[in-house]
């Protein structure tokens, strides 16, 4: 079974999961396992994930795990946690650790193994959206996880091992700490100043408007202040809101309407680049939180900056937030 | 002039360097600048790099910023900081800013160009970190100066941009979130124990032994409890010190030993990896600290587990540290 645990002087959970280790001589650049022809993701092979947990656009009453879909969601194959068990916290002298209680799951984006998360129709995109927020409702149900992390790894680079497009979702037991820094940080200036930090960050970069990539409606793209990376973009709703899982359908649309601009942007700046998203939100059960503010973070990753800064929380950047939001404005 | 920035919820700085700019169609991976032939930290290219600020091994009487040398410590041709300038602190609404002030340096490790970090003789490796400490004696004079930060980027997965082997050090002008987090975890550790978390730390690796890779009179190499990388490992010393700077000539032999040891087992194991170091130690100027404890973080960068993981602060990793630690006790 997987284990957590907790690194004792940053109090940093990590997740050790075995059962995907490999042998030294096995740490090579790898091929995406799909190259060899096989896609374990495309219409056709279903039988060969495990059982569906979601599934949207199959016909009412068609057998499960069958054809006919437009979005599926699967336990990974080869989960970092597992799904089966009590939780089982453990000393060992200073050191704390946990066995690996979580789910592990697979959004399949597409039935197409050509499609790109970037040129998805919007309404293939709102079903993405969507089926975050309904996992994020079910897993909710479950007390033993405290957390849900939605992300995407598009590109070799960014970590993707298929090439059918794809995001993850791992609920976990414990509150990662880039959770953990956030609700405190933004505590912190509620405490001061009785209002959301990231509702003033909108207000004050709408009126500078220097920073800003595109807006919509309900949204605004734009790029972080004190951004790690060349290109790093945040979409943040315009409507104060702690909790992505109370998102209604139609700011759904309009996500998928800004994801999807934001990301073609980027992506005619910087053609075929690699990125990694991650949804920011609050805990599982938690009530909905004046200071906090949910929202998506998406890191381009670019070879040439790859380094120690990711050891270190440490950053170089060599682009000016100022220019990457122009870039992005003007390239279209 | 850089400018250093900080995430107004994370309270994480971050430096933009825009000298080091690129339009968005230079983001290409590069190749090492030195395949095209000429290398400007070999011999004979002295006048190429900014003039020197630390030489060993060159004659008495030779002139500077000539040849004839065992190691030289020269400013960063591209610097990330730079060294001329007061210090000014601005607002910007709710964001704060600082000017680029700092130093960076390149420290090149060997005269020879073929020649690979883990594989230089223990006195020239001896002659590196002894250049670490006389640096940072050095800039800890500046008082516009809190910290140095001394890392190394050992192939392009890792960020290297030249193939001579050389390190790298930033004086900044604020504290990285990597050490004011230590710094923060450890004290809350001594507060309750009033012990050295890191002793600790040591004292139980040494007796259970099985996460130790190697160990020697002063040093003791191990991969930590909640490692964020397969194969990472941490050097510590075994006696308490919070301060690199404080290090005598003779633990710095020691030290020698021991990182060419334990890179070389690494090496040995996984053929050509990449990594990054980074030195951990206590703020400049700061009197001794009692709850910190200087050490050095190894994290080898393996292409097949770059992911969202750096972004996030939240790590999957395959290899249990005491899966890394047999390796590579029995790779010999």
């Amino acid at each position: 079974m997987p284990e957590l645990r907790k690194d004792p002087v940053l109090s940093r959970w990590i997740i050790i999961a075995k059962e995907r280790s490999k042998r030294p001589t096995d740490f090579v650049v790898e091929e995406f396992k799909s190259k060899a022809g096989f896609c374990p993701l495309c219409p056709g092979h279903e039988k060969t994930t495990p059982h569906e947990v979601l599934v949207f656009g199959r016909d009412v009453g068609a057998s499960s795990n069958s054809g006919g879909w437009k979005l599926r969601v699967v336990p990974n194959k080869y989960p970092a946690l597992v799904i089966e068990g009590d939780l089982d916290k453990q000393g060992e002298g200073l050191y704390d650790r946990m066995n690996g209680i979580g789910a592990h799951e697979v959004v399949i984006e597409s039935p197409n193994h050509e499609d790109r998360f970037s040129d998805l129709p919007q309404d293939s995109m709102y079903l993405v959206f969507l089926a975050y927020r309904e996992r994020i409702r079910d897993l909710a149900k479950d007390d033993r996880f405290r957390y849900v992390m939605i992300f995407k790894n598009h590109g070799m680079a960014a970590g993707a091992s298929l090439e059918h497009s794809h995001s993850q979702l791992v609920a976990l037991p414990i509150l990662p700490r880039m959770v953990t820094s956030e609700l405190e940080g933004s505590l912190s200036y509620f405490k001061y100043k009785d209002r959301c930090i990231y509702c003033d960050i909108i207000r004050q970069e709408v009126q500078q408007s220097i920073r800003i990539v595109c807006e919509n409606e309900h949204f605004v793209t734009l790029s972080p202040f004190a951004p790690r990376t060349p290109f790093e973009m945040w979409i943040l709703p315009k409507k104060h809101s702690s909790s992505y899982a109370d998102l209604d359908e139609k700011s759904m649309y309009s996500l998928a309407e800004i994801f999807s601009e934001s990301l073609r942007r980027l992506d005619t700046c910087i053609p075929g680049v690699p990125y990694n998203f991650v949804l920011h939100t609050q805990p599982l059960r938690s009530p909905n939180l004046d200071h906090y503010h949910w929202h998506f973070e998406i890191v381009p990753k670019l070879t040439s900056i790859a380094g120690f800064e990711w050891g270190s929380g440490f950053y170089i950047n060599s682009m000016p937030p100022e220019d990457t939001a122009r870039y992005l404005r003007e390239v279209f």
